[in-house]
């Protein structure tokens, strides 16, 4: 490739391919249900694995449905480079998430083609299946599977609440693949790089068109029970009572404050919350709360769960309650590898669009593939932050931008 | 009457009446379900009705269902010292809530029978109508109506949830009377004085059988919608929030220190929440919750309400979110009548049954009866200070030292 040569990938082509993909089912509010395993899913795949095949690329699927669309390329000996996503929705999501990594690294490959630019290594952009976790837990089972966090066997046992089996569904759509799940035709794979939307208003605020993602909080989930004593709220004093959603509410704030000390990588939210009997002139008895810890290290998501065991048991004692912590989900904190980082950075430096270097507060399938091959992932801005939503939304320019970034990327690897 | 004798009241029957009445509608875990208005309304209804006139009271009934027992006094110009409270319960209620008051009335009736004791004053005891107010609205309806609060006719027009009136559930359990609401034969009640359970646990605390109650509460509720917006847990930073739970929380911590800075009588409680999407990895966009406000007096309240418009607006600002505030619910502060306060605690005196002055932090019958009459109550401990619970419970011997307090408060007015 010549150096002073900066290959583009065809924005306008990416956008329609976007918007094109987006009307499978399609929203009134603009957004997309395409839920994992479900015939909208099925459309979608059938439409993607289309123009895979009519750009060329050779097409398998895995026992657990993600699909691998590859680009040969010269070397024979030489290891991927990868990048993929996925394109199954939130039941009330956007046309962004997930779809824009899968649909930018089919970009590239028709960029490719455009151009009439061989890579030594062959090239692949994946699709994993069930990233969302709507219709099937857990998250992100394509991409764990494939990362060998879970086995194929139990993900396809996994059932809806219909009762439907993972393997079941996807039979019916046509995607129970032969292929086992981790192996990569050549070796594991050299490089994966992601794009996606950021999903969060960082980028926006700073007027950044391109993150440079250099790894993933790690995250912490907690069920919390605060058992106090039901009473009338007139003819109970304050003094007397064991009020369990004024403890609550302390916790609450606690859960800020502790993850306030842990800037600027921490996080601490309480998204849910569920007051008994939930009368308004009734003390409450019983408040049920989670917690949402992260943090970009280990020793940080230790001292939020010491420090959080240590003030709910304070305002506990304090309030006349007691408080039960259950731990109920652990992801592990994820740093990308150096080298594939260095590379989207420099390919947005080559590139003239301003960047920054951030971390990614949600998971991606990027941090599972992280744990078998070098891996990073770039951002672009959503509006207003806003996923999950039928208002998500991105500009074509920062579309653009992202797809060019990981165009440069993948051939810095691909050689 | 002989100032050396103090007569005293059947515990052993009262307590038995108590237990009759119990029966009817009670529920597996030993509570009572006698919703006012229903089937067991009549049937707890016709079991009083029964019990006045074999203890030959002449009963009346007045056009909202309020029932009235006198027995004739010597002087035919005397006006009436009455007592009385409600026999309908909370659906999930107890045995002693409201039906104290008015089978201790009626045990009254039946000691001086017992004693041959003629009162210059005629004595009545009054059952109100759908004091709860948990199949039609507004709670205290018969002595509202009767104290001139609410229309009789508006009253008689309010509908269930199968749009059933007050007027046809009072016909169809033979109840609709014809005597206009408030007209007392011989004039407006001479005093009035209600026993009831606390509802709460402070004589309890105290170790004290008997509460004179100086005054009842007033209350002041609200309702609170905190605005914000819905982002994800992972990817926003704690400076890019505007979440309406932490706002929320903080709020709830603020009705409590602006009820303690009105100690001993003020009251703040937050017994409703509702949080929007509720959803563990999802910063709330929207939470709405109540408030209830109580204290002793009015400058008091408006305090609160001031205290917590300007609490709420600076936690609002700092957190990024907008607050609403709706005041849903007024009652007044009541002052009871000086002279029936002064004859509850002298008759606990003469009785040596140690006591203390508390105020009602609940609305009761004799709230609104005090706006027509003089007025008083008696408090007696509950077990745990639980009420509005099938747990409700009270001791023999507290509910017999109640009924000889009214007793002889009742007989210090009628001579």
């Amino acid at each position: 490739m010549d150096s002073q040569f900066t290959p583009r990938i065809n924005g306008a082509r990416l956008w329609q391919s976007l918007m094109d993909l987006g009307a499978i089912g399609a929203t009134p509010k603009g957004g997309v249900c395409r839920i994992a395993l479900t015939d909208e899913d099925r459309q979608g795949r059938g439409l993607v694995v289309q123009w895979c095949r009519e750009a060329g690329l050779d097409v398998r699927v895995d026992e657990i449905g993600n699909v691998f669309a590859r680009r040969a390329g010269t070397d024979p000996d030489a290891r991927a480079v990868a990048t993929g996503s996925h394109i199954d929705t939130q039941p009330s999501g956007g046309k962004f998430d997930g779809n824009f990594g899968v649909l930018a690294g089919l970009e590239v490959m028709r960029t490719l083609n455009d151009l009439g630019i061989a890579t030594r290594a062959p090239l692949e952009v994946a699709f994993w299946t069930n990233e969302e976790g709507t219709r099937f837990t857990p998250v992100m089972m394509g991409s764990g599977v494939f990362a060998g966090v879970f086995d194929a066997e139990e993900a396809r046992g996994q059932q809806d609440r219909d009762g439907i089996s993972v393997g079941d569904a996807l039979a019916s759509i046509g995607y129970l693949g032969a292929h086992p799940a981790g192996d990569v035709p050549g070796g594991m794979y050299a490089a994966y790089f992601e794009a996606h939307i950021e999903q969060g208003p960082v980028l926006e605020a700073a007027r950044l068109p391109i993150g440079v993602v250099s790894g993933a909080l790690g995250q912490q989930w907690y069920d919390v029970t605060v058992l106090g004593q039901d009473a009338h709220a007139g003819p109970t004093p304050l003094a007397l009572r064991h009020d369990a959603l004024l403890a609550s509410a302390r916790m609450i704030e606690a859960v800020n404050r502790i993850a306030r000390d842990e800037a600027p990588h921490g996080r601490g939210t309480v998204g849910f919350v569920e007051v008994t009997p939930n009368s308004r002139n009734v003390i409450p008895g019983r408040v049920d709360f989670s917690v949402d810890f992260r943090n970009l290290a280990q020793a940080g998501l230790d001292r939020m769960d010491a420090a959080m065991r240590a003030a709910f048991g304070g305002i506990a004692d304090m309030a006349g309650v007691t408080v039960e912590i259950r731990q109920v989900v652990k992801f592990e904190p994820c740093i990308f590898d150096a080298a594939c980082v260095d590379s989207v950075r420099r390919a947005a430096t080559r590139l003239d669009l301003p960047h920054m270097d951030v971390v990614s507060g949600a998971g991606h399938d990027a941090v599972y593939v992280a744990g078998r091959a070098p891996a990073g992932m770039i951002f672009v801005p959503c509006k207003d932050g806003i996923s999950h939503n039928e208002l998500e939304d991105a500009l074509p320019e920062h579309i653009e931008a992202g797809a060019n970034v990981l165009l440069l990327a993948m051939l810095e690897h691909a050689g």
